[in-house]
């Protein structure tokens, strides 16, 4: 049996989640909320499930839901979406990007990622037979290098793949970001994939740019998002892709095969939740804001230093004043064994590990109790 | 745009259930009920939903639901499998076969197709970089040919996929076509991939021949199931691997990337129902036949002639006597449009149709006086 993916065991979420579970560790290591999602949004799944809705969906996504994914974007981007051609509800980001990058990647084929890149981009790129080229981002603001963007292109780039809101460092990519992406790739043959899974989770007035509120950019692009993130509810793996109709085209192509169609019943609540609710996504900033700002404050005490950023669920901490003999992956279970809180190391995220990387990640989509007692067990050290 | 899939468009599920909502006919073409799953399930699902199982299950599924899917192959295969490192929930059957073909074929590998074979197959071991070599199953019975399968082996073979109960032909592989296969394959380098997401659909007494039952076959196997198609919510997209160890390895390795995980709240409420009523696999067979044998015998007087078939929720007609100048593809089209019921060509599941096809399939997973109904406007014809 010659392994497809032989360099490759289990992602450090499974890692982590797992030993925080066998260690009783408090877990803020995978990204997801210990709270309830909105009363409303598990009042339509559950009546959508009485009601009758367990059958298969239209392999593009319910139409309902598409219309609603076009309004918010027409709402907060300014793009008007035809729903039917643009849109396609899918089951999770992550299936999303897999399809995306195996709708475009030809075996031979390039694709730049931007190092710390989450996990599922480069094993996803190799399964469609492509090369990964990877470019760091800079130190310590996770901000674009542009030279060694521009130096990584070559005739065989056919897909740039850019994550912002940033995860794991929170970094955001400006307006000024995306023109300058675009006066780069308009000498080249190749497309973008905006993983903006964080879109609705920016904090201190700043605002997403949206690579859909980019025209040049937006006529190559794949744009994924996440209802998980947004709608507190990462168990149920629905999200969708905007991106123009010759590229939906063959990404629905792969999608169809792939997995077929997202999951009926909680199509249907996220559609009647969007049209009853869209209040949530602006004040969704401030309660998440607050969370993050209260467990920064609460680690104020601590020997852990945060890296101020503004934008996902996550907030990095340098942790050298307390293990700098440490690596990070050291760190994280050091953490999770020894303080009782489960972290997420970043190097994991690289190819190349910047040299002295002290830096874990820690989820902030908590109870404030939770987010209390993590800081308590992590201001003990 | 070169695209990865250049001869494919959309499925023929998708296009004929939406002529089926354009035209207003029967649809009886894609395989989905049109009657309520147990109450218990969806109580359970609702239970699940408002108490809190809403974030991130394990990327493997819940524990309990593949506990529950090991004691089922128990009791009902005989074999006793650790539900840690052998079963795997995915979200639904056509995922389970893109990452079962993902994980074991490389570039340049051959995979073997027993045609017709169901239409996820073939694109999926093309986006793997594989080829597929097809041997079409004899008329008019859909047995395996095995002189022209053992003629189809090569050196570079990797991969047999088999589907029993055969959908769209409704015909079984019997045990002693395992011990046939077990021959064939002990001296190749080769693993198999069985689709048996119909498992419980079986009548006439007849028993399913699981490669779980089959100690050579199953060391080598990869082998699909479907609660959907068991419990009557399609629309909830799980389904499982069973797979030894080292091939639960890779096929979790390419899994946890494609989509990482299930849906939570819908595993919960599997695994309950699953726990609570057994009884339900005892009863499926027993409820499924009566609506084939109703089926078959209202379409008597009609001048289709049903292909009798022991398994799944299809049943095959020959409809030679009613419009021999057509080819299936255009009289499943008439079907839909002149009759007003909704069917599947067949050809579409074969690389080289057998000249002369002159069949469609029809799904009775459905409620009484939609066959009733639907047999009306056939016989009128
Ligand atoms: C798919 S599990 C990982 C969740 C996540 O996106 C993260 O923790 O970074
Ligand atoms: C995934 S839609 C097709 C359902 C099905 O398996 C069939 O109709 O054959």
């Amino acid at each position: 049996l010659r392994s497809k993916l032989p360099d490759l065991g289990i992602t450090i979420f499974t890692r982590m989640t797992q030993l925080a579970q066998e260690t009783g560790a408090i877990n803020l290591s995978q990204g997801f909320p210990d709270f309830a999602p909105p009363a409303a949004l598990l009042d339509a799944a559950m009546r959508h499930l009485r009601d009758g809705q367990n059958q298969y969906a239209p392999m593009t996504g319910i139409a309902s839901l598409r219309e609603q994914v076009a309004h918010k974007i027409a709402r907060r981007y300014g793009r008007q979406l035809d729903s039917q051609r643009e849109v396609t509800i899918v089951p999770g980001a992550t299936e999303a990007i897999f399809c995306a990058i195996q709708a475009v990647v030809q075996p031979g084929d390039e694709v730049i990622l931007l190092d710390p890149s989450y996990d599922s981009y480069a094993p996803s790129v190799h399964l469609a037979g492509g090369r990964c080229v990877h470019v760091p981002l800079q130190q310590p603001d996770f901000s674009i290098d542009w030279q060694r963007l521009q130096a990584a292109f070559s005739p065989r780039t056919r897909l740039l793949i850019i994550n912002s809101p940033h995860n794991p460092s929170g970094a955001l990519i400006s307006r000024a970001d995306l023109d300058q992406l675009a006066a780069l790739l308009r000498g080249h043959d190749a497309w973008l994939l905006s993983d903006e899974v964080y879109e609705h989770l920016v904090y201190d007035g700043q605002l997403h740019a949206s690579v859909l509120a980019h025209d040049a950019l937006y006529q190559r692009a794949f744009v994924v998002s996440s209802f998980g993130k947004t709608y507190h509810v990462t168990g149920w793996k629905t999200g969708y892709v905007a991106a123009p109709p010759a590229l939906t085209d063959e990404l629905r192509k792969v999608h169809q095969y792939v997995n077929f169609c997202g999951v009926t019943p909680l199509q249907h609540a996220l559609a009647d939740f969007m049209a009853a609710h869209p209040e949530h996504l602006d004040e969704l900033p401030h309660f998440y804001q607050a969370k993050r700002d209260l467990f920064c404050q609460l680690l104020q005490p601590s020997k852990l230093r945060c890296v101020p950023a503004p934008g996902t669920y996550f907030q990095l901490a340098d942790y050298s004043a307390i293990r700098d003999d440490l690596d990070d992956v050291a760190m994280a279970e050091w953490l999770t064994r020894e303080a009782g809180v489960a972290a997420i190391p970043i190097s994991v995220f690289y190819r190349e590990p910047p040299k002295d990387l002290r830096l874990v990640r820690f989820c902030f989509a908590k109870q404030d109790l939770t987010l209390q007692q993590a800081a308590e067990r992590l201001c003990a050290l």
